[in-house]
Order: structure tokens, then C-alpha cells, then sequence
């Protein structure tokens, strides 16, 4: 007697999520030591130390109502200043707290943003390949998602398919950087490219395009890669930020949305944002932690960690003759699969305890996403089991 | 530019909220203490003290990546199973944590159930006055707010009329107890006669017609007063649970969803609700508080300091003249306005920086609410300004 729009939804419920509870029935049946599960991107560093010493200094030093009790819907006013201005300071911006509304992590955002600028029959575009979650939040709001084939070679964006397939209809545009799945991150040519064509089109329809910047992997860039800040180039940009992966509070549930005056209808825009986010259910992000991310605005985990990690499996598994992208942000790996069909490739190495997520989840098959965000004995004690994985798989 | 649906809901944005900034305007310019703002629930009453302590212990003693990490979407099974059991223990229930989903807030839990049930064009209904909010929740999901008019007697429900305006489209029926706005206590007769006509029209229509009790003010219930238990007076009752009142907790968005075994395909629910709330973007519960509430099960605000304002602003109000009914919960006054259009009270009212909210956005024009969760001395204070408004209105 459910909803008939949720039957599919619980049927094919989220391949990532289903592989979360398949580890950990394998780590009580095997041991978590004897489970190398690379599916979920749930941090295993740390918050940094900032982030609990800030907590307890909260509760210690402020007013027990304030900190825990409702604020505007958009959140605090003072928590909103001190993130404007950090981005200020880091990006060039000039933004204050009118730019800011704090959010349930970046899906909490994203719905939000969906919320205020969508309607029925509207297109969503989006990159392959692309957080597979982009298909829901768009049809919640009954929008479509319109999806730009992948390119194998080096995974930046098809820019010729993208302008073929902008249309009347085309409502805003997702770009993920640095990228999930693929690790990869677009370059600030690609993205001048990319406002170029949308600016095209939205004199050419008389419509407005909006770029929505899903960032939560914006802090995780390895090797001095610059990843650009998008309202720097079109106007018509939002940015939705988490700080699941920057200070390791996933489950917090803790980002922001940033809509710069330079938006058309900014006013507007803000407003309704703040208002999608009340009557969607979040009322507002969770208040303790706005203080508590406000006063970690510098903090950062430790990215050396990730970065031994990357290099460490991105070797590993090239050694062993498997074909991938060198990742340069995030915390994936993109692998292409010995077989053409991927869950086959998938299902061998589940018979050695080893979980990765199919890429036909992410619109891009044949491929597969490794998550490394794991302890480090964790990919050097998989690599002989991926060993065995290539040699079943003929490499 | 924003969606058009959203056009009038920013126009007409929520007549509460505008107050709270209304209050903090005037709170500003004439100094806290000579506004008497009565527009927000938003508790007074701190936190109890075991929430800060667990807080401290939880970031002092448990690991970081667990305790800011994903967990499943419907919450951690230690927490649930805890809820269940002191559900358990105090209503003679028998849940466990397979019966919890975590939710943000109750607002977030009333999105997920109504992502779960709604089908577009279904009727939702609900017994004025009402939260207004929950016109939005059925809306998000195409459904149809169904209102059963008020019962200005002693506000309990018309049951008659309930039973006239069910329909085969009927899907739901929201029942808020203690009620917000009028703090009057559905009786356990008034529940044993709604499940008796809710399971005679399921038969009747061959539907099921869910209750759903959203409950954030189950415990702040005053002279003894029973308030029932509603899934032992019919089968399918799932519950909307929240924090915010109970552990003055509101701008943690933290509560919970009870979908029993009792209810008509049960798995299905709650598989259902456990990928709504992931897929709606609120992915999980915050997830430190999941924990703090757990440790808190048995907490509660301080409760005398509401019943003190209770009788404060109900003696003082009826003895100046006003009529009202004497609220048994919640902290929530509803007043017969002295004049028809009760927002000209309403504004008679603010020239003496007195804030309530216009009961029509409750669905019962001529009334107005006051909550009470301000300090004593703000309703002490407030009487003599109240004097001046009842002799400005002919009282």
C-alpha cells in the first residue's frame, strides 16, 4: 500500500546503500579485517580536533536555548557572516550572510535548490558519470534529468553533446567537482567552455540556465590541482557545499547553499530557498553544528591520509594490470572493468570480500567505483585479493 | 525566475516565521524585555541537563567516525532499539528497532511518511485548527489537504462531520495531540470513535486509511492528563515523533518515526520510509544527536515552569475578559479574538509590542494563539499591556 512512485524506488533501492549493509553482514561473518569493502564514501579519517573541542566549548559556553533551539530558516546570521567571509577570503568572492543558507548537507541543498527553481516537465543536466542520487532529487520536483554521455578518455565533460542537448526546457546544469565517481576534476578551461555555450543559450531561448556547483569534494584536491570556484565564471551559479567530507561529519547531515547577487532574481531565489527548506521538512540545518562548523571555518582532516591511500591503490591496481584514471580529488578510484559487463567483474571480487560499486549506477557501465576512503592496511591487505581478482579476470 | 509554485509561498510566507523576525525587529529597537512575543514555539525552557553531558561524553568516549559517520538511512539500531524499549516501557508497546525510523525533526518525519503513502490527488485530512504547515507537507507530494472544520465548543474534534468528508481517496489522517494551537488533549473516547470510523470506511471503501499521530508535544500534558496512546486503538497509526519540545531540542531536528508491525504491509513501509528519507535529501537523522537522545530517554524539560506560565496567561487573560479554553498541553493558548477579524486584535496588539499569530493560518479565523514558552516575567510583564488592548477592544 505504498506510494506507486516509491515501489520501484524500495524494489532497486540505492546499489551503494544496499552494498553498505552487505559489508557489514560480511565484516560479522569474516571479520571487518578480512572485508575490503570500497563501496560506501563514508570517511575513515577523522574529524580534526577542532570539531569535538568546539563542540564541547558550545555546550560549555553558550546559552542552552540558543544553540539548540530554532533560528531564521535560512540559520544563524553570525554563522552565515563568518562562512561568507572565509569564502571571501579564500576565493576572491563578496559574498556576506544574505548569500548563505545553511542546509542539511548537500542533499538537503540540493533538494532545496530543486525545490525553488524547478518545475514540472523542467530538464536538470548532469555529466555521466554522475551521483546516481541526481535522479531522484530532480524527480522529486518532477523535473528530468538529462544526461551528457561520458567521455572514457580523460572523463572532463562532452561539451559538444552538452550544447547539442541544452534545450528551451533546460532548467539548470550539475557539475560535480572534483567528480564523483571518477575522482577527476574539470579544469578551469573546461568550465570557461562550459559558461560560454550556457550564456549562448540563455540569450539564444530567453530562458535562465542556473549552474548548480555540488562541491561536498571541494577540499579533497591532491597535487596542487586548482579546482575552480564557479561563480567566478557565469553568473547563474549556486553553490551547494557539505562538510561530510571536509571535516568528516557525514552523518551530521551539516552544508550550505551559496546564491551571490550576481543570480538573476537573486532576492527571490534567496527567499525561496529559505522557505523550500522549511515546508520540505529540514526546517533548518541542525543548529549546534552550524556553531560548531562556524568555528572550524580553517580546519581540515588530514588529506595526507586520503592521498597515501590513493596512491597507494591507484598503483596497486595498475600494476596489477587493471585500466583507471588517476584520481586528482575526491576519494575514488574509477576502474574500468576487465569484462564488459561490470557486475560480472563486481561479483568475482565479491567472492573475495572485496565490495565496489557497479558504475551502471552512475550512467556509466563497464566501469566500477572503488571508494578509498579506508584505513590504509585495508588496500594494502586487498591487493593480493585483487591480485587473484585480475588473474580469474585474465589480466 | 523561481518555480511558480513557489511564487505564493514566498508571498505569503509563513505568518509565524514572519513574526519571529518581526519579534527580533522589535526586540532591537525597544529592548528585549519590552516585547512581549508570543509568535514562536521555540522553548524557553533549556535543555535538561543530562543533553549537554551526554554530548561531552559521547565526543570524550566514542569514535569520531562513528559518531559523525553514516549510519543506515533509518538511524543507528542501538538507538532505535533504545527508543523502542522505553516506548515499550511506558505505553505497554511491543517495538523494536525494526518499528524506528530517525527522522529530522518531525517535520522531516511527516515528509518521509507522506513521500511513503502519497499518491498524487490523494486526500489527506486534519481537524481545524491545525499546524498550517502540514498544508505544504501533503502538497509537496501532489496530495489534497481534507479539513474538518473546528469545533469551537471545547475543540475536540467533529467526528460527525470526520466521518461525512472520508472518501475512497482518503489515504490519511493527521492527529495532533496535544494539540498545536489550541493545547486541548484529544480524549481517549474522542480516539476510540475516529479508529472505529477509520476502520469502518476502510471496509467499506476496501482502502487503508492511515493515522498518522504526530506527537512533538506528547509529554508537555499538565493536571494528570492522559494522552492515548494511539497505535493500540487502531492498526494502522504510524507516529511522528520530535525532540524539540520534550528535550527543547527544535533546531536539532531530531526525532523519529514508529511504522508498527501492525500496519498493512509493514515491511514495505518502512522500507519505503527508510529510502524517502534518504532520497528526499535528508539521508539520516544528525547523527550525534541520534546518540544524545538515546542516552536522554528518560529526560525531560523542566515541566513545572511551563504549568506556571499556563496558569499565569490563562488566569490573567480570562480575568481582563478573554475568552479561552483552558489548554491541557502543549504550551500553546488559543483566545476568542474580541473583534471578528482577529488580525485587527492582532494589530491593536502589536502597537503594545505584543505578538500572537492570526488563527486563520490555523484554519480558525477569529482566534488567535499565544505560546507560552517565553520566561515568566515576559507574561507578568505583558498583563498590563493586555489590559490596555481589552479596554481598546470593549472588553
Amino acid at each position: 500500500m505504498i506510494a506507486d512512485s516509491m515501489v520501484s524506488l524500495v524494489k532497486n533501492s540505492s546499489v551503494i546503500r544496499a552494498m553498505f549493509e552487505e559489508g557489514n553482514r560480511l565484516a560479522k561473518l569474516y571479520g571487518a579485517e578480512n572485508v575490503y569493502d570500497f563501496s560506501l564514501g563514508n570517511p575513515n579519517v577523522p574529524a580534526p580536533a577542532e570539531v569535538n573541542e568546539a563542540v564541547k566549548d558550545i555546550v560549555d559556553n553558550e546559552e542552552s536555548t540558543f544553540i539548540h533551539g530554532y533560528m531564521s530558516n535560512a540559520g544563524y546570521e553570525d554563522v552565515r557572516q563568518t562562512i561568507a567571509e572565509s569564502l571571501n577570503r579564500r576565493f576572491g568572492t563578496h559574498f556576506n550572510h544574505t548569500n548563505i543558507v545553511m542546509t542539511v548537507g548537500a542533499a538537503g541543498g540540493l533538494n532545496t535548490i530543486f525545490k525553488t527553481l524547478l518545475n514540472p516537465g523542467e530538464e536538470v543536466m548532469t555529466f555521466a558519470p554522475f551521483f546516481g542520487e541526481y535522479r531522484n532529487y530532480v524527480s522529486n520536483f518532477g523535473g528530468k534529468l538529462v544526461v551528457v554521455s561520458p567521455n572514457t578518455v580523460d572523463f572532463q565533460p562532452k561539451l559538444d553533446e552538452f550544447e547539442a542537448k541544452i534545450t528551451p526546457k533546460t532548467r539548470a546544469v550539475i557539475v560535480n567537482n572534483p567528480n564523483n565517481p571518477t575522482g577527476v576534476v574539470y579544469s578551469e578551461d573546461t568550465i570557461k567552455k562550459m559558461a560560454a555555450i550556457m550564456d549562448k543559450k540563455q540569450k539564444e531561448y530567453g530562458t535562465e540556465i542556473y549552474l548548480i556547483a555540488d562541491e561536498p569534494y571541494r577540499e579533497l584536491a591532491y597535487d596542487g590541482v586548482d579546482v575552480p570556484y564557479l561563480t567566478k565564471y557565469y553568473d547563474n551559479t549556486i553553490v551547494g557545499y557539505s562538510y561530510s567530507k571536509s571535516l568528516s561529519l557525514p552523518g551530521e547531515r551539516i552544508g550550505y547553499l551559496v546564491i551571490p547577487d550576481e543570480v538573476t532574481d537573486s532576492e527571490d531565489v534567496k527567499s525561496a530557498a529559505s522557505v523550500a527548506t522549511r515546508i520540505l521538512g529540514f526546517v533548518n540545518a541542525p543548529s549546534l553544528m552550524q556553531r560548531v562548523v562556524a568555528k572550524c571555518v580553517d580546519a581540515q582532516v588530514n588529506l595526507e591520509a586520503y592521498d597515501k591511500n590513493r596512491k597507494a591503490i591507484y598503483e596497486g591496481l595498475t600494476k596489477l594490470g587493471f585500466e583507471c584514471v588517476k584520481p586528482e580529488g575526491a576519494f575514488y578510484l574509477f576502474v574500468k572493468s576487465p569484462v564488459e559487463d561490470e557486475t560480472v567483474f563486481c561479483e568475482a571480487a565479491k567472492k573475495h570480500n572485496i565490495l565496489m560499486v557497479p558504475a551502471s549506477s552512475f550512467g556509466c557501465p563497464g566501469y566500477v567505483r572503488i571508494a578509498y576512503c579506508v584505513s590504509y592496511d585495508t588496500i594494502v591487505n586487498s591487493l593480493p585479493h585483487f591480485a587473484e581478482v585480475a588473474k580469474e579476470m585474465g589480466l
